[in-house]
């Protein structure tokens, strides 16, 4: 290990960091999970260093973790078992931007807000939005997603190509320029959302879309969330592209009062977003509200103006917070956030189940979801140091798992395993997880990367 | 060997069929490779079967290769050195389907054409539209694409989830009924494309799309393949949802009018749809339609009515056909079929590149292709007698390839890699054939699964 580090700090010079500080600083996460230092901080600036980094640890069986914004739910960027950090941060470049093509290719460490700052004069714009400002590296480590998936896809789709290193320091290159392949294994695919077990990204090539011509905000309210939900799956099996359609419980409604100022009715909202040309946001609005007026639908607000829209969606990104603050009373403030999601057909069903299931466990609990894609959010109010609420928080959040496997869905539509779901990966994935694990094994062999992430112990 | 089919015959009695007629059917190809009589044809009926099957095969290291419809164009489903042909006709049900949810399970044997009929009650459709009746395993073993993926997405995007069997016998199940998921590595993706090398699929679950309100398809002619690729490009940077977009050149309209005995003027078109609202529609086709005219677009004629609009697209469905009738003067109406795919903004260059130098070359050649994807067809008419013309065809199909590739494009779009082009696995994949290689190995360490295919030799 100290002859590891040390071949480390010789190749990075000062860009190798053992501060108790700095270690301290990437221990850190959103979430209920405890502090975990990282023997040291790695910053790269290029792929061939990343690839030496490898190298080394490779050679030494040190684990590496790679490391964006640190904005993951689930734990995938804090380095176990004093492993070394791989900090992106400093390889966050916009390297080329092909307005023609509809793409550009950047290096793992850049955020979205800021990609999309760089963009801003193309007319061009990256899709994907997770709500925090996550770095795209993580976001594709992670199989990121967020509100505007239901139109533009996830991150899964919004990828054309990846520069990978992997545990002994090969560089690889997956995918292309062109918008679709039929040659060879889709390696892209397999990085995306492998939580950096399987290989360190180091460029990617992203899809942009084109700033649409119309775009309108708006929210509405429900009598109750079975109704809002029920809105939403009529509203998606009638093939309205939906930008954003969002729906928010009436306990996420009190926190994003308390945590924004806000003043919004605290009963169940859906809040919307349209894009097309003027014509077509018109249309996609008037069909949405008719289906909407079946469903009892009140309160309309529409925000057509850049600057309301974006009051609204920042409200909608601060629901992680808006969820601490609601707790803030009952405990410090903490949020064990756990998502799923689940055919959409079973949206009403999943979402009142856990409604239920939080008041008659005694939780404090927000829901607020991408429900276009079925994927709904549960935030419960925990304080880490109460083993009795945090053991209650852990058997709802197995049981909510539990049960959107029984509905035909998954475990988590898009934070992730890493150390926080493996206990469900054998019930999810059964026979496959041996499969997986065999690819684990052809591609890193000695188990440097990320370990104790994704995969549950052998 | 002989032990192997023993064994066999007495797991599927009659349907292990080993008599020269049924393997001579099953060693016949659409394109120029020459026949390839597999040892034994299999008509498994179950999972369960085909595990067992496998089992046997993985035992007895006998080569086993799966068959659909036998419509793949790189030879995927020619079973080489004397292996198992697994022909999977008789799983071929609709096993359910979820309206609600959009999606249906099927069995790998059932048809395109088959699964829409079953459908139709539903108001929903299958997409993905490759032109032959494919069959759907098949489909998502060779990554397949076609007319309507600009639009609704590849196979890749129009998969959830499938039930794979792996060379020794273990069932696996990928994905699940929800629209996304973060769990996991995406064993999906890894199997889609992977040209029955990984595991044989034996189920589906699919995504379906609604039946859009209103349809309306248009062709119209240009001066020049140029300008009508250039119109191509401006109509797909400016965001236009087109449904299909196909480009034809004027060798392929002749073909058309020789084999569909149309009267179509012999000089570039493009064949259109526009799907949505009657007002969406109507409002696609004005869009394009002030785009067109700025590349001196002549001729547009609609087809609103359903008979139309299918005798346009069986037309077009029939481009191998045509090809080889457009070359039956010159041989024995044989067909190479190739395929690459380049960033749209590179498709002028190498669709006039590639007329050019058949030209050049002194083939007889027609191009057709999915432009709004940047994938394009040539069809080279060759007689397999004539070695000097079949030279010629491989070394304008390298050469093809290669200029995708210098363009930042893919060797295929949709074709696969099959066993006919190996020999770019290198150039366009590098160091990421031997992760490739790495999966193989640990997925199928007897190297059972359609050995010969995709990976080129070690």
């Amino acid at each position: 290990m100290p002859d590891a580090l040390a071949q480390l700090a010789d190749l990075l010079g000062p860009r190798l960091v053992t501060t108790e500080a700095d270690r301290r600083l990437h221990g850190q996460n959103e979430t209920w999970y405890p502090e975990t230092l990282p023997s040291a901080v790695a910053y790269p600036e290029t792929t061939e260093e990343v690839s030496a980094i490898l190298k080394i640890c490779h050679a030494k069986s040190l684990p590496v973790t790679a490391y964006g914004a640190a904005s993951s739910l689930e734990g995938q960027h804090l380095a176990l078992n004093g492993g070394l950090c791989l900090d992106m941060a400093r390889m966050n470049r916009l390297l080329s931007v092909t307005p023609e093509d509809l793409l550009c290719v950047v290096q793992p460490g850049i955020t979205r807000k800021r990609l999309n700052e760089e963009l801003r004069a193309t007319g061009l714009f990256f899709s994907v939005d997770p709500g925090a400002d996550a770095s795209l590296g993580g976001m594709a480590a992670t199989r990121a997603s967020g509100t505007t998936a239901v139109r533009y896809g996830t991150i899964r789709e919004n990828i054309l190509g990846l520069e990978v290193v992997l545990a002994d320091g090969t560089v690889i290159r997956t995918g292309s320029h062109a918008r679709k392949s039929a040659t060879g294994y889709d390696l892209t695919h397999l990085m995306i959302g492998s939580e950096g077990t399987l290989g360190i990204i180091t460029e990617m090539t992203v899809r942009l879309h084109g700033q649409p011509e119309a775009v309108a905000a708006a929210t509405c309210r429900f009598g109750s969330v079975e109704e809002a939900v029920n809105c939403v799956i009529l509203t998606i099996q009638s093939g309205i592209p939906m930008a954003r359609i969002e729906l928010l419980d009436q306990f996420m409604v009190r926190g994003f009062n308390l945590y924004s100022k806000s003043a919004l009715p605290e009963v169940p909202h859906l809040f919307l977003e349209f894009h097309g040309s003027s014509a077509a946001v018109a249309e996609q609005m008037a069909s949405f509200g008719e289906i909407a007026e079946e469903f009892g639908v009140s309160g309309w607000q529409t925000a057509t103006q850049a600057e309301e829209r974006n009051a609204l969606w920042a409200m909608r990104h601060n629901a992680h917070y808006a969820s601490a603050a609601l707790g803030a009373g009952a405990g410090g403030g903490h949020v064990w956030p756990t998502d799923t999601c689940v055919p959409i057909s079973r949206l009403a069903e999943a979402v009142t189940w856990a409604q239920e299931k939080t008041v008659e466990m005694g939780l404090t609990a927000t829901i607020v979801g991408h429900v276009g894609d079925g994927n709904f959010h549960v935030g419960l109010s925990v304080d880490p140091e109460d083993k009795a609420v945090m053991a209650r928080a852990e058997s709802f959040a197995h049981a909510l798992g539990e049960k959107a496997l029984s509905l035909g869905g998954t475990v988590s539509g898009e934070h992730g395993i890493g150390i926080g779901k493996q206990h469900f990966m054998a019930d999810e994935h059964g026979t496959a997880v041996a499969t997986m694990r065999a690819i684990k094994t052809a591609l890193d062999p000695t188990n440097i990367l990320n370990p104790g992430k994704l995969l549950p112990p052998a």
